[in-house]
C-alpha cells in the first residue's frame, strides 16, 4: 500500500491555483491528500457570529471567526507532510506569511509559490522553504520527484 | 535576583516604535532585555553578499542573506519569553506575520503591535495573540502588568 | 478516504449533552469518532477498590480510581484532535477544568460548553479556549464548519 | 553555588496561604524562588480593560484580562521545577484546577494543598499530584526535604 | 472501527503470565494487540553473536545482544498506549525496571504486576505506576475498565 | 493485522544491496516497507533545475537538488522505524553520514552496513549504531530477529 | 567563565563510592556539581509518613515517600549532564535501574558502574550506557576527559 | 549583561581553523564561547582504553573511545547555539558530516566551513545550512553580524 502524503495548500483564495495543482496531481496519479483552509471568503468571515453568536464590534466578530478557522488549519498543518504557501498579487496575505511561519517551526518541508516580483519582498520566507515555485505545475513536479523518484 | 524576561521586537523597521516601547520599559524599571532583527535595511539585504560574495542573481542574493538573518532572528525568538509582533501601514511585511506565525508553534505568548484599520488583514494573526495593542505604551503596560502585577 | 476527526468529550456526567451531540454529529453525517471519560458516576468511583482491593480509607480508594481513569483519559486526550470541555451548574467539576488545563497544554484546539452565568468564573478556561459555547448544537456547527467548510 | 528552585503557588487568593509558605520557607533558609499568578483580584480583572481599553460586553473584558494573566502564568509554570496548587472553601477555583492539568501536562511535579472535605471533588486532580498536603507548613516540610534531604 | 490498544508487556520472562493475560484479553473480546521482548532466553542472549559473529568476551557478546534487543524494545515501548511490566520472584530483572522507567519518561501510562511481597524494594518504581496489580486477571479487569468503562 | 516496521535505507547508490535487502527480506516474508533517498544519480543531481529552471552556478544548482531531496528524506526519516546507512568503498559519501546524524538526534535505531576496513574511519557513526554489519543479508537477519524474534 | 556540568548520581547508597567520586573530582578540580537521591535510607522511606502522615498499610507509607522522592529525583535527572548509575552487589535496586531508563529516555549520556560480575545481569543497560565503569575512580577519569580533552 | 552565544565547532582537526576563529573573534571582542571536540587525535582514539582498560579488537577499543566523546559531544552540540563544521581535504570526515546531521535535526542553525571544489560532493550537507563559508574570517564575520548586527 502506497504511503499517502499530506499537503497542506494555504495562502490565496482568490485564484484557482488549487485547482490546477489538485488537477495536475491527478493527472499525474499521485498519492496525495490534499487538504487546506475554507476558501469561501465571506464563510470564512462569519463562521463566528453565524455559530456563535453575532457581535457589534467588528473585532471580536473576526476574532471569533479567526479562532473557528485555526482549530482548522492547525489542526492540518500539524498533520501535514508538506505545507504550499502561495502568495497573490493582491491583498496583504499575512495569514499565508504566518502559516509559512507556523509550519517552519513545526519542521514541515516548506514549498512557496509566488511570481518573481515578490521575491525580494518574500526573502525571509523563501530563505525558510526548501522550494520556490513560480507555477502549480512546478509544485506538481516536485512532488512526483519526491515521492516517485522521476522527474517525468 | 529578578527574573530577566527577554522580549523579541518584530516587524516594522522604519518608525521608532522600538524605541518608544524600550523607553517606556526603562522608565518603569522593568527586568526586561530587548532583542530583535537587525533593523538597518541595507545592511539586513546586503549582509549574504558582503560577507559570502556577490550574486549575479537578486534571489540568491536575498537567498543569502535571509539566511544569516534566520539565524539571529530564530535563535532569539526561541530564546524569548514574549514576542511582539507590530505591523505597520507600509510595505508587505511578511516577514512579521512569519515570525508571528513562527513563534506561535513554538508556544510563545504573542502581542500584536498595530492600528485598528488593519484589524480585518490581521485577524488571523490576532487571533493567535495574546494581546493586540495600538501604542506602544500600551505594550509597557503589558509587560508591567506581567512581570509586576501593577497596573501603575 | 475521509480523514476521522478525533473528538474528546469532558466534563459534566449528569445531562445528556454528550448524547446530543453525538446525535447531532450523526444527522450531519460527520467523519467523527467521539471519546471521553468513563461517565457511569458509580463505577468511576469505585473501579480501583473494585479491581486492586478495597482501601479503609476513602482516600486512597478515590486514588486509585482517579489513577485508573487517568490511564483512560490521558491517553485519549492525547489522541484527540479537538477537545470539548463541558461546565454544568452542579458541582466543582475541577477535573473538567483540570481536563482542558491539560489538553491545553499539549496544544489541542479547546471548545468549552456553559452557561453564560459561568462566563466570569471561567474566563481563565474560556481564555485558553478557541470556540466558547453554549449549546451542544453549537458544537456540532463548528465541527462541521472546521471539517467541511459548511455553515449548513 | 546552590541551584534555587523556582516553586509556582497557583489557586486560592483570598487566604494568607502563600505569605505562611513563604515565611516558612525563609525560616528554613531554603534556597527558593516563588512566583504565581496576580492575586489582586480587581486588578487581575479589570487589567485587560485598563490597559486595552473597555468592553461593553461583560464577556470579552474578561477574555482579554484572561489572556494578559496568561501570558504570565504559562511562562512561570513553564518555568517552575514544582507547581503547587491551593483549593480553598470557597468559589469554584477552575484556573486553580486548569493550572493543575496545565502543569501536569508538562510533566511538572504536583503538590495539592486543600482540606480533607475536598478529598472526593479532587481526587483526579490528587491522582495527578506527587504529594496532596493540608497545611502550608507540610509544603515547606516538603520542599525541605526534597531539596536538602532532611527532615528537620 | 474500535481504536486497537497497544500494550507493551515488560518483565519476567520464566513464568507464563503474558500467556494468562493475553488469553484473559481474548475472552473479554478487548481490542488490544500485545507487544513485548523476545520471551525466548537463549536466542535473547545470543541474538548478536549469530547474526553479527562471536565474540571472545562476554561483555561484548552481551553487549551487541542488548543492541538488537533495544531496536525491538525502543520501538514497541515508544509504540505503546499502557506498558505492564511484571516482576517475578527470581532474578534481578534490572531490564524489567530499566523498561519502567523508560516508559515513565516518555509519559506512558505504568502499570506493575508483582506479589505484595516486593512492595518495599519496588516502592519508586509503583510510585511512577498508574495502577500495581498482584494478578494477570486484574491487568485484564484495568485494561477492560480503561477501554470499555466496565468493571463486568 | 502486523505491525508494518518501516526501513530506511540511507547512503550508497552504485551497488545493489538496497536489492540484495529487499529481496531477503521478501524470502523471509517479513512485513516490512522499504524506504530511501532517490537512488538515480543523474536525477537526484538535475532535479532542482529541471523542475525549478537552470542556474549559471553549479553551487545553486546543487543547492536546489539539495533541497528537492530534503524534502523527501527528512519525511521518511522521520516516519522510520529503523535506519540503516550503507558506507561503500568509493566517494566521500558525506550525506549517509548527515542522514546517520540526523537520525540519529531524532532517536532512530540507526544501522549502519560497511567493510571492516572501514572501521576506524566510521568510529563515531558506529558508536551511535545499535548494529554494524558487514553483510545485507546480516541486515535481514536482525530485522528478523526484532521483528519476529527467531534466529532463522 | 567555566561551564559548570550536572551530574547525577543514582543508585547505591550502602558504600562510599559517591564520596570517592567526589573527592576524585574535587582533587582534579573539575567544574562539577553533583546532585543524587537523599541516600539517607530511613529518611527516604519515613518521608511520606512523617510530613503527611502515617499510614496503616506500608504500602500507602511507601508509596508517599516514593513520591517525594520522585520529586527530587525527576528534577535532578532532567537537570543533568549526565547520569551515573551505581550498582551494588546487594538489594534488588530496582530504583537505580529505573532511574537508567528514565535518564536513557530523556537522552542523558548515561554512566553505569558496577563489579564484571554484574556484567551479564545488566546487559540491557549497559547496553544503553555510553561508559561502563568500574571504579569510580574511572568516571573520574571519564568526567575529566569529557570536559577537558585530557587523560591525566 | 550581552546575551553568550555558544558556538560548536565540528571538523577537521588537523589544521588551525579554530584558532584562527577564535583569534578573529576576540579581535572582535564578539560575547561568545567556543566549544568543540576533542582535537587531539591520539587521545581521542585511546582514550576509551586508556580509561576503561584495554581492548584486543580494534573494533571494540573504537566503539569504546567513540562513545566517551559522544558524552562531549552530543552534550555540547545539545547547548549550542550556532554549530560550524570545518570539511578540510583530507581524510572521510564522516564524523564531521554526522555533527551536521545530527544538530540539523536537532534545529540548531548550521554553518559550514569549506573549499568551493568540495561543493558537489557536500550539497546535502550544505543544503541545510544557513551559511556555507570558505574561510574561517568569513564565520567570524557572520556571527559579528548575526550577533551586533554590523557588517564591520
Amino acid at each position: 500500500m502506497d504511503r499517502i502524503w499530506s499537503i497542506y495548500l494555504s495562502g490565496e483564495i482568490h485564484s484557482d491555483w488549487r485547482e490546477q495543482l489538485e488537477k495536475g496531481a491527478e493527472q499525474a496519479a499521485l498519492p496525495l491528500r490534499f487538504t487546506g483552509p475554507v476558501t469561501d471568503h465571506a464563510t470564512s468571515d462569519d463562521c463566528g457570529a453565524e455559530i456563535l453568536g453575532p457581535e457589534e464590534q467588528d473585532f471580536w466578530k473576526d476574532h471569533k471567526a479567526a479562532k473557528l478557522n485555526a482549530i482548522r488549519t492547525r489542526t492540518l498543518i500539524a498533520d501535514a507532510d508538506v505545507v504550499v504557501v502561495r502568495f497573490g498579487e493582491k491583498y496583504k496575505q499575512w495569514n499565508a506569511a504566518f502559516d509559512a511561519g507556523y509550519a517552519s517551526a513545526l519542521g514541515k518541508p516548506l514549498i512557496t509559490l509566488h511570481a518573481p516580483e515578490l521575491t525580494h519582498a518574500l526573502k525571509e520566507v523563501d530563505g525558510a522553504a526548501l522550494a520556490v515555485a513560480e507555477a502549480p505545475a512546478q509544485v506538481v513536479a516536485i512532488l512526483r520527484y519526491v515521492i516517485q523518484g522521476r522527474l517525468n
